[in-house]
């Protein structure tokens, strides 16, 4: 009989109840705070979680992972607090920004310690791990680095390719899911081909989740999702449905599409319909959903390759499914 | 006959040239641009060159060091970029600074890129070593972050005590001068004892650097110095000068100087007059010197203690009184 896996709502509350013991209440208290602040709200944990998964998969104790997993969650908040001083957001989870509910420079601090925390977790490893551990660790901090910098440069260009869009999402999203598989597989030990095809999974369903995060954003019920649908447009982001859109569409249609993304309207209801009027005359919700699809495939593909029973691997098979078929 | 040590003129020429041969080149151009710029820029390369004496000293070949001396001036560089930020500093080594010359968006990522660059070099080392070394590593980067918060907080407080001052510009400044000189001699395989002795040695010279700079922004050469005298005082910074003036000055004088470091003073020179005149009268000038020589002599006492050849240590010897005597 196949071991019994640990279902995500398990690993979620273990997750959990492993984070609230740590003890992030140092002096001086003032950079602390935030730090608490943040990790105590209740995100996903979806990387987390991953490399728990990945470490039960194949049948390795959870707790090897658990300083792993608390590391790659550190890391996840520390791209959170930094991306929203830059970004200007003022929300995040339904709490305010770090940077709004203190001061910017703190902000700044606080993510610096917790990326220098993340840090201090991940080299809880044993010693013919570490190097590998770290390698990767590191490559996948510098990759969300220059990935949020792809996306920072996008918002000034008038032009970005699929292509390039894809690529920014990857650094900036997806191999952090990567990573997260990668290192409970790291973890368990198990054989480099089969932890090349959990990054892979991994990764798949990090693109998937970005493109399905562009695809509520105007397709999403509203009430679900938690923010009005449509916020990309307003603010002119250059997401999968809009580059796909301008690919697909004629110079007529094109033109006002990047009339719409340049310029204000005074009603903002207006501007929304108008521009998902002319994404549905070119069918970009199937066209996305389509594309999540092929991530979704891709990573499904991925796992089947892993060398476990089937039955074993069911849970993250239902994991992937269900982020892809998420309303919000 | 001992063998012969690199002077430090020697191991700077060394060390520039190594990080000049390393590319930083790398895609989006706009990330690394800054952090080119930065790292090209000639500051006085102490930190890496701790490291890389301190390998020589154990008769370890220099070049084991060189990732890790690289490491360490990326560390150093990525907390002066954040730092100015803060500080809303234009200027540093006579260039603008990352945020004034690109934006602050761009020197919060380029700086958190250059840390997780730190740990890529960090982390080319002998399995056997790594643990340790990465342990002093990301120690030092939370104290140093913990020591920007301390320095932070004290610009709001009244009162700082002499005890709290010292051990802010121990995270802040000096555990930084203290691991450099301990990495060095992880390299080398030194015995424990020796390395701790190192350790001591360059968080002493550490803490006597910054209590030089503070005099000198008062006592020190304009013209040398590279900067106008007195801008601790017309910034209100609450240095080693002011916080001992407090404590020895008798109630009329401690009204006086609070008042001055108070409110602004339409007149900047009377002001700095003022300040320094109250700061002559208590003798501050003799006392600060006198601490900073009561460090040194435990920076060269801890020397004393490493168990090297005298003639070997000589270059060391040489190097922390040059630091304490220096007029800019």
């Amino acid at each position: 009989m196949a071991k019994q896996m640990y279902t995500f709502e398990e690993l979620y509350t273990i997750f959990s109840e492993e984070l609230k013991k740590q003890n992030f209440s140092k002096s001086p208290k003032e950079l602390y705070e935030p730090i608490i602040y943040t990790i105590s709200q209740s995100g996903k944990r979806l990387r987390p979680i991953f490399t728990l998964m990945a470490c039960d998969l194949f049948g390795c104790d959870i707790n090897k992972a658990m300083n792993q997993a608390i590391a790659i969650e550190l890391l996840h908040n520390f791209t959170l607090i930094h991306d929203d001083i830059m970004d200007e957001a003022p929300v995040r989870h339904g709490q305010e920004t770090v940077h709004m509910k203190w001061n910017q420079n703190l902000a700044i601090l606080a993510g610096d310690t917790m990326y220098a925390l993340a840090y201090k977790y991940a080299l809880n490893a044993e010693l013919n791990i570490l190097p590998t551990l770290m390698h990767t660790f590191n490559n996948t901090a510098l990759e969300a680095c220059e990935g949020q910098q792809m996306d920072i440069n996008f918002e000034k260009r008038e032009i970005v390719s699929l292509d390039e869009y894809l690529l920014m999402i990857k650094y900036k999203t997806a191999v952090l899911f990567g990573a997260s598989m990668h290192i409970g597989g790291i973890i368990a030990k198990a054989e480099d081909e089969d932890i090349e095809h959990l990054y892979q999974y991994g990764l798949n369903i990090g693109l998937a989740f970005q493109l399905k995060d562009d695809l509520l954003d105007l397709y999403g019920q509203t009430a679900n999702f938690g923010k009005k649908t449509g916020i990309d447009i307003i603010e002119g982001k250059k997401t999968f449905l809009y580059i796909k859109a301008l690919e697909l569409a004629d110079e007529e249609t094109r033109k006002q599409l990047t009339h719409h993304y340049r310029n204000a309207h005074p009603d903002r209801e207006q501007k929304i319909a108008d521009v998902k009027n002319i994404f549905d005359q070119l069918n970009i919700e199937d066209i996305t959903q389509k594309t999540i699809e092929d991530y979704l495939n891709n990573s499904l593909f991925h796992l089947e390759q892993v060398n476990r029973p089937k039955e074993n691997k069911l849970i993250l098979e239902n994991l992937a499914k269900k982020l892809m078929f998420r309303e919000k």
